[in-house]
Order: C-alpha cells, then sequence, then structure tokens
C-alpha cells in the first residue's frame, strides 16, 4: 500500500463540482470526486474518500488539480496513469502520477494555488467560446492596471467567505496580472489560498471598474477597509484551477 | 418578402451535422438547419426549408457557415439577429444579418470556402481541448512543408467523393498553411469548394507523413495520380468551417 499523489485536468460543464455531495445523506450529483473513487474502486481501491487540493463549484474546469489516495498497485506508475485513463469519462483525465509520503494530504500540504479566468468582449453570442470564458458586453476598458491592487497580504473579507465561519479572511496573493490578446481577457491569479468564490468575486468587480459601472478608488477602498461592494459572481465557465503547489 | 443571408456559428458536438435528415421520410437527429428553422418559425416563416451554403458532418463546427431564408420582416436587421439568438439553443448563434438579393443562393453563389482544422500532440487525454481538436500521439514532424502540395487546381479523386456520384473531383485550392504554436497545429485550407470529407482526409493524411506512416512522396504521387491512398479520417472535432466567400 502506499500513498499516490495525481494531477487531474477536467471540463467543469458537466459535474456538480468537485466534492462528492454525500452530506446528510443526500446522494448529489455528479462529481469530480465521485468519479475519481469509482475508477479507483475498479483497481481494488476500498478507501473512504480520495483527498483533493482545492474544491472547484459547478461549472468550474481544473488543469491542475491535485488528488492523493492510498492504494496496493504492483503496476508502476505509467500503467496507474493509463489504466485510470481508460476508467474515467471523457471529460476527466489523470495528467501526472507520483508516490507521496504516507502523511502527504494535497489540501493542507498546499502552499499555494493558481486559477486562471478568461473573458472576452463581444456583442453576440459565441457557441464555440463560451464553453471555457465568460462573454461580456460592452467591452472593458484596460483591465491591466487593476491587477497591481491584489499582491501582498489583504484581509479579502469584500471578496468572499473563510470556508468555515469565523475563519481567518486574510490571504496572501503572491502574484496578480490580466493579459489582453484581441478581444480575449485572461486573469491569472496565485496565492496561498483563496477565500469561498473570491477569483469569480475580483473578476466581476474588475470587470465592473473596466466597464464603467465602478470605480478603481471603491474597489481599493473595499479591499483596504474589508468591507462589502456591489453583489455579483462572473459565470463559472470561465475560471480554471491551473496548479497547486507544494513545498 | 426579402431574402436574408446570415452568418451562423454553432458548436458540433451536439448535433447529427447541418442538414435536415428527412430524407426518404426518416425522421433523424438534431440538426443545424432543423433548429435554425424552427427559431425562423417563430418568426412567422413559412418556407419549406432554409438554404446552407455548406454541408457540415456530424460533430463538425462552424465559425462562419451561412444560410438565406425569406422572410416577411419589419423590425430592421438587428432586431433580426437579436430574436434569431434568442431563439436559438446556447450551442448556436447567428453573428451576421444582411439583406440579399431576391436570386441569393448561399451554395450556389459562393466562389470559395475556408476550413480549419485544430490538432494536438500529447501523450495523455486533454479534456479541456479534445472537444476542439484531434490529440494526436507520437507528436508528428514539421507538417508545415506539406502545406504547398495543395495549392492549384488538381484531381482530388484520391482524397474525398464528389456530392453526387459520378461528378467531378477536380478542385482548386486557393491556400493552404500549417502553424504551429507550442504542441498545437492548425491547418488553413482555402478552396473552390471540396469532396465529401477531403479536409478530414487530407489532415488524416499529413498527420501519418509526419509520424513516419507514409512518405511525403507517396502522398505526392497520390495527388497526381488521384489514386487511392491508406483509408482513415481524421476525427470531426478539430475541424471548422470558418467561412465562405462570394464574389
Amino acid at each position: 500500500m502506499a500513498r499516490y499523489q495525481i494531477v487531474i485536468a477536467y471540463d467543469g460543464s458537466d459535474f456538480q463540482g468537485s466534492q462528492r455531495q454525500t452530506r446528510r445523506g443526500c446522494q448529489g450529483g455528479r462529481t469530480v470526486q465521485g468519479e475519481l473513487e469509482q475508477a479507483l474502486r475498479s483497481l481494488g481501491w476500498q478507501g473512504r474518500s480520495v483527498l483533493l487540493a482545492g474544491r472547484t463549484d459547478r461549472g468550474v474546469h481544473a488543469s491542475g488539480q491535485v488528488a492523493a489516495f492510498d492504494l496496493d498497485w504492483r503496476h508502476g506508475l505509467t500503467a496507474l496513469q493509463c489504466a485510470l485513463n481508460a476508467l474515467l469519462p471523457p471529460d476527466m483525465a489523470v495528467r501526472q502520477v507520483q508516490e507521496a509520503p504516507a502523511d502527504f494530504h494535497p489540501r493542507f500540504g498546499a502552499i499555494a494555488r493558481r486559477y486562471r479566468y478568461r473573458l472576452f468582449c463581444a456583442a453576440t453570442r459565441d457557441p464555440l467560446r463560451e464553453r471555457y470564458a465568460w462573454r461580456v458586453w460592452p467591452a472593458v476598458a484596460d483591465l491591466r492596471p487593476l491587477a497591481s491592487l491584489w499582491p501582498g497580504t489583504h484581509d479579502f473579507a469584500a471578496f468572499g467567505r473563510p470556508p468555515h465561519p469565523g475563519g481567518s479572511t486574510r490571504r496572501t496573493v503572491y502574484h496578480a496580472a490580466w493579459e489582453q490578446q484581441d478581444d480575449e481577457w485572461t486573469f491569472d491569479i496565485e496565492a496561498d489560498a483563496f477565500l469561498y468564490r473570491m477569483v469569480r468575486r475580483l473578476v466581476y468587480l474588475q470587470v465592473a471598474v473596466g466597464q464603467g459601472r465602478l470605480s478603481q478608488q471603491a474597489l481599493a477602498t473595499a479591499l483596504e477597509k474589508a468591507a462589502p461592494l456591489l453583489a455579483g459572481l462572473a459565470p463559472p465557465q470561465g475560471l480554471t484551477l491551473v496548479a497547486v503547489r507544494y513545498p
């Protein structure tokens, strides 16, 4: 028996989220955790639940989610990856497999998470892009200057809830940047951890500034005073969990 | 009553193809034409069938398909586009609307069609890219030199069937190019018209050369002699009908 650490990617469109939903006995919809556990059971896994680095909401994608589980497996890492990919549905795949220390925990051991949010500015619907991006109209002004608001340690209470009631709302953002290519905008952000829905709140509010519905000053003040602001949330399909970092 | 010419985009994943399937009385699956006709009927359209520029197979996408229909509409072009987009399903949208001469036919009037095929080279599945691209492994060698085989007027009998039995297999390719970005390859090709499945055949065979399973010379000879070659077809999800040109 050994502990394995794997990197998984999924198209979140047809998932109810990453976490299996069995609290209070209600069997919920299709989840990333549920599909992974089902694949592992075919390989003889008998654990109670796999561990995931980050919770992703319904509709949110991942290219670098991390999971861990204990398994008795004698055929090598490559064969384990192939076996899992053969068992998983098409909208989910294992990108990497490695052995990990027996006490490795993908969530508590992580020192940083990186998310990417994609949006594009267009007056009409675009079926070939809206699965992985948020369509925004009217077009936004230059969003790049707004990224410099976030790096550093701040109380982000204005931008999301802590995972547990009464938990700290202080987080350290290591990196934040907007990039533009034609009508597409990409927001990359890395932090030690994120509040619940924080990235989608930050994107929504920066777009509000970019569309002239909110001043940059109001956004800066909300961060400084940790005071609530304009409600709203960028939709999930633009968001991807890109990477989780370990020491 | 006026004739309208519209540009439509669709994600082909959940369509049985572009053309309504009612031949021999069998009511087929969901099609682009069927969805467009249903939306138009809500606007009072009573025609027998809309006209489409190009037939796209099951699973093939479009960003620039062209359709035409006659409609009695008094609210302007912008309102027509908005109304159609409100009525169409999320995987289909109208990108442009204009009035056309009463005898405009999107297929017979077209002087060129442009397709794009996307593929990427990766050893493992990638759920976030495989909806719009073909995953190829082992990686291909440089495909760019192969593009120069196609421009000009040739008998493409080795690479597809004519739309009607006994029809000509001569076509004129105006432009063909491969581009690479990291592990992604894009094939753009424009011709006066295409044989049935010609782009997917051309891509499949060029990839076979790029993977060393077929020589470039064999491909050139097949074109020159119009002689059949290695069977095989690149999958539909990598293909997009990008544009249709008119005089």
